[in-house]
């Protein structure tokens, strides 16, 4: 059984098939639920077909991670720089709480972190993000919000680091409050000349 | 075969000497490695008194980060509290590229990750920390550095946050550059009001 809503050949209906299979059942287990047996059963391609493949569970995170990152993402557009910093901070932390993306998203983290390919397409997936909300950043400078020098992707990941933080590593709640401050405290070292 | 170093009951000294021998394995091993027959071998502890007490290598890494969190930690004291803030920041950078103690401090992290345990022992490793370090930013008040009003927790927070981020969700290097940086704009979101 193959999914063909998609063109291309049987190669890209096969990947495409996996990877939606992939992202499923990350919703629906997490992480170390994870099996190639229960995307076979879901995409309808063969478990030796998919380890000669994808090799692991970890493999078939690293693809999926790939095709979320050519998703579209909403780059915000309020008017102002504090306004968008905002948003980006509380689309971040929203993200997260979401009972159906934040596990996914959470399980990403966690397989960067014991795989190289997912580390790989972790890299890569934040990266065109980053890229992506720059825009935002660049908009402002030439709004005259904002000295050009500031370095535009470096805001970007001030501004959402400390979410992560709280999330990943000490695992504290994170508020919307939260998303507001690390949005600011970002923007203030950017005025100061830091970033 | 127990080590009988320390002071205390048998049950203590068996909890030593698996803790200890956690960490070891922790380090020649990473956190994927870590397995309950290696730390009974090490430890000389039986296997079934492990799965016990401890149920699985998440427990055991949980109670390994209780012990880490009781060894001494140097709060740097420079004189001045961006001086402090960077040795802080630094301090973090260096710990993870230590060949020795930075894959233990990893496997931390992605065991916290994956179990609750040793998430709720990382919330109370990063608390003690936190506390701890929070003297300096009470320090530079005292010396009237920094206006009284500002969170010292959250300061240290916002300090160490960018180093992690790049670390263990884009997975970026970290330069000794970024971690002054960290410390930096940390200190200017103080300043500015929002910390």
């Amino acid at each position: 059984m193959e999914i063909q809503r998609r063109p291309g050949g049987r190669s890209a209906r096969v990947r495409d098939a996996v990877r939606q299979a992939t992202l499923v059942e990350l919703t629906q287990h997490g992480h170390q639920g994870l099996t190639v047996e229960n995307v076979a059963k879901r995409s309808g391609v063969h478990k030796t077909s998919i380890y000669r493949r994808w090799g692991s569970p970890e493999g078939l995170i690293a693809d999926a991670l790939e095709l979320a990152a050519s998703e579209p993402w909403p780059i915000p557009d309020t008017g102002t720089l504090v306004g968008d910093l905002r948003a980006i901070t509380e689309l971040v932390r929203a993200g997260f709480a979401d009972p159906r993306g934040g596990p996914v998203a959470s399980a990403f983290i966690v397989a960067a972190m014991q795989n190289s390919a997912a580390a790989d397409a972790m890299r890569i997936f934040t990266t065109s993000r980053r890229t992506q909300s720059a825009e935002l950043v660049r908009r402002a400078v030439a709004r005259g919000e904002l000295a050009a020098e500031v370095d535009a992707e470096e805001l970007v990941r001030y501004a959402v680091a400390p979410i992560y933080y709280r999330l990943f590593i000490t695992h504290e709640p994170v508020t919307a409050e939260d998303a507001v401050k690390a949005a600011d405290a970002a923007l203030a070292a950017a005025r100061a000349g830091v970033l």
